[in-house]
């Protein structure tokens, strides 16, 4: 059975969570508490050299790292990634704008507000990190202007990886109200079943 | 003919285009000045929404963003690229630490260095992120004791993205002589032919 190294409140780590949901694997899920240092031990850092979650385990042993990665390992010969070789760069393409162009402008702002003391230094960063989440979400509204899901009208891992951390953005203080198109496709990712909440605690296995 | 939307000085328009060389595939070359806001007139936004090079066209005239989705697309199918599941999954693996725990870090550096006045304001943000890029190659060194690549004992696309800005880094000021891993894979990595520097203007074509 897969493991999954994880810690409840990462949207990284949900997107594992909702696609192995979806998929109708089972895993064992394990806590890690990235707020205690638990993801740099040498026990931690011996699976993942980078000490981030979510890294899983699969049944043979291996791990693996990186949310993006891990979607298209598990998605690879099935409906939420497409076979053609445009299509599939296409894919790569939006996980990688999630990863550098959104992820750090809208799950940063997240964790600063939810996690960090109300005068911590780092909430000086919020200003210039949202304007450049606007900036994302924008991007991601001219995207879905004609388009149902970010690649080839099918809801897949593309939908995953940029669901995760959008769907909470307004926790960081991103306003989604601007944003009409993005908030139907929000909608009609959440209407996609079987669906978990980011906070839903997997069941213990 | 594949058409290559690029800044000279970007290590990641240069991971394209050295894989491009090494695949020898012709392509054409346009000069785009991201310090003149050349990615973000609504010529470019039409062809890439997130306004950033590189950006390819393709033959059939369809556009690819964000430099390692453009390295997967090319690769398929070549000894870049390996073919079994868990492999390509390490590949991606690597990329996405590439663009999320290192671009930031070891190639924004070099770009405040290089690119902004002395007195600019953003010359504050260095030490923070040196901090940040020593911890990324301080991850590759430790994933190199015993190994000649990345992924699979075998020159490929992971290699390529790390390399892009990793071979610089001193340019933005971080050392390289505390790993010696790392410095031997970088010489394995640029005798590898046929080579291309990162600031060797593309022929005309």
């Amino acid at each position: 059975m897969i493991t999954l190294y994880d810690y409840l409140d990462s949207g990284n780590g949900y997107k594992v969570r909702l696609l192995l949901t979806q998929l109708g694997i089972p895993y064992r899920y394990v806590d890690v508490d990235i707020m205690r240092g638990e993801t740099r031990t040498p026990q931690f850092l011996a699976m993942n050299l980078d000490g981030r979650i979510p890294t899983i385990q699969l049944e043979d042993g291996r791990y693996l790292a990186q949310s993006d990665a891990i979607l298209w390992y598990l998605a690879e010969g099935t409906a939420f990634l497409p076979a053609e070789r445009y299509a599939r760069a296409q894919v790569l393409q939006w996980m990688f704008f999630e990863q550098y162009s959104h992820e750090p402008y809208v799950a940063t702002p997240r964790f600063i507000v939810r996690h960090l003391p109300a005068d911590d230094p780092r909430r000086g960063e919020l200003p210039q990190r949202l304007v450049r989440g606007r900036a994302a979400l924008e991007v991601m509204e001219k995207h879905l202007q004609s388009r149902s899901y970010f690649v080839d009208e099918r809801y897949g891992i593309a939908d995953i990886a940029l669901y995760a951390y959008t769907h909470v953005a307004e926790d960081g203080g991103l306003e989604l109200a601007p944003y009409p198109k993005l908030r139907a496709w929000l909608a009609r990712v959440a209407g996609q079943k079987p669906y978990v909440g980011l906070l839903d605690r997997p069941p213990q296995i």
